[in-house]
């Protein structure tokens, strides 16, 4: 086992982009895969970020994932398209449908773009955050393969369904950007506690009877994640598993036809076609401000809005680098002596 | 102070509809908004049902209401489109974004409407209803007066913002309505706790330091109720006041521009326009019914999916009547007395 290491953005991308490349990706798709991992990364999101290329090279060899694919826009109608990622990255699948997601919203006003057959979309806020550079409103989300219980159920039935959401604000604010898992927390959370040997919190997990656990072996023994927010929280996500999979064509994740991956479903927003858009920007900024500016409660800084941690931690890895655990690290040289790259450091 | 009820229906929504047209509102629309008010009663939402009434008679008084007053579309561009309630009813408002949403989806593939001057909109989960009676996807929601604290802030600056989808199912299966809102629970419920001198959960409101409170007095004395689902219901609730306010025009519940009332946003999928129709409502009702039949946690008798327990109380209210407490009757009977109304029993 090798010790921790930092990493620059630019050697993390190195990094990533050199594996890609070695695993069959073209160069371009490579680079743009990897500003996606390392980006995770930066933003702190690390269960997002390079600890994904060995899990990548494993959708190779099970036949999953193509790496020299591209996707493709399979179908157009009016403000409405749909993506197929021919079993490439995810990641640039979702490129993809946040090009055309744009082009269609500043014509239409509104926009609804999914995407199939692509394996692993990748943090759904970078696309959120993109749309917002360019002034639209986004809402996203994608299914995945089983995980959590329904609320009141036993049974592993929908995925951690992460959902999405980004606003453009004026006057140098931040844009608000939203991105969370609707799953308790997210697996990669749960293997961190198994490795610590440590419980898990309350509320999160469940064992294979269904009844309430701690002790993260009893999700790997056939239990469940939890919906985050009980009922309210199982709602959305029954809407994302529904909706992810069946507009998308990628399927439901629990039925036979799942075709493996993540169903997306972006909606994009041009504020223009509904309301000034100048005055749109300032209101956001106004409201984001009074709210950050707001009183916080007891043994808290300050309020932060979705997407400041991230902007935090982004500000900080910039400066500092990016830390890789000795684990996440050695499995990094590992594959890349499988595939003959030579890493930095 | 009378004693408890029970109406049929279609007693309660006469009640409704003599009311409303008591107050200045011609009978057809004051038919509608009964139609809206009895039916959330007949599912079980008596928060949003009869109870409203004198409510309504305040927003009038207090000059927020105009009784007769007709929405109109202001704003149409593309599959954008924006409605003015102009200080009518918000269940006619809504209706009228449902009718346009529908039309400009089904012309587009997807729509957004947003409703501003309208007073209180009502139940969401009917226009999710609706839109879903025609094959259609929604996902809606409103801003509203401050009533929530952000996560780790201490202030009332967020409405309670209900957030509700509906998708259609196919061979029989019922429509999936989601409807909730992203405050930890309903004022309404706190009203409750506080008549009956009972505390009310933890995690669902706090004292006016921003100390966690179970006093429901503490909301009262300046507190405020909490985001349901930590940072992620908060984050839900952040994306719906912001654009309730900005895309709608009736502004942020905690800025001085805020209109009062609700400011919807309403988004509507035609799925034909992605995938084909027939293979969507047959996705989602096998989707639907194996959620339904997975097997339940211990002490649950089965699962059920978002909208069942309103289908269960509708079946059996049809049956059984409609239970008004006898402060709500006397309310009405106040109210009836005032506007020279003969209520029935």
């Amino acid at each position: 086992m090798t010790g921790d290491r930092v990493l620059s953005y630019a050697q993390a991308r190195g990094v990533a982009a050199s594996l890609m490349e070695a695993m069959g990706t073209p160069a371009p798709a490579a680079g743009m895969v990897a500003d996606s991992l390392a980006g995770a990364n930066l933003r702190g999101h690390d269960s997002h970020g390079l600890l994904r290329l060995p899990w990548y090279r494993q959708f190779i060899t099970d036949g999953h994932a193509i790496p020299d694919a591209q996707p493709v826009v399979v179908h157009r109608s009016a403000a409405a398209a749909v993506v197929d990622g021919r079993h490439g990255w995810g990641q640039l699948a979702g490129r993809l449908a946040v090009e055309t997601a744009a082009e269609l919203a500043r014509a239409h006003g509104v926009a609804v773009v999914t995407a199939r057959n692509c394996n692993h979309v990748g943090r759904l806020g970078e696309f959120a955050e993109t749309l917002a550079e360019q002034g639209l409103v986004s809402i996203l989300w994608c299914n995945a393969d089983p995980a959590v219980a329904p609320f009141g159920g036993r049974q592993r039935m929908l995925g951690t369904d992460p959902f999405a959401a980004g606003i453009p604000a004026g006057a140098g604010s931040p844009a608000i950007i939203v991105d969370f898992a609707t799953a308790a927390v997210a697996e990669g959370k749960l293997r961190l506690d198994r490795l610590a040997k440590r419980p898990v919190q309350a509320g999160v997990i469940q064992d294979a009877e269904g009844r309430p656990s701690t002790d993260p072996e009893d999700f790997y023994r056939g239990g469940a994640l939890l919906p985050f927010g009980l009922h309210k929280g199982f709602g959305l996500a029954v809407i994302i598993e529904l909706l992810g999979g069946a507009l998308s064509g990628n399927h439901v994740g629990f039925l036979p036809s799942y075709q493996w991956g993540n169903g997306l479903v972006m909606i994009a927003i041009a504020p223009n076609h509904l309301v000034d858009r100048s005055s749109f920007l300032d209101e956001i900024a106004t409201a984001s401000e009074m709210l950050r500016a707001s009183p916080p409660a007891p043994g808290v800084d300050r309020v932060r809005l979705p997407g400041d941690v991230e902007s935090e931690t982004m500000a900080q890895r910039e400066r500092d680098g990016i830390p890789i655990s000795g684990a996440a690290w050695q499995q990094l040289v590992e594959l890349a002596e499988e595939l003959e790259v030579v890493l930095p450091g």
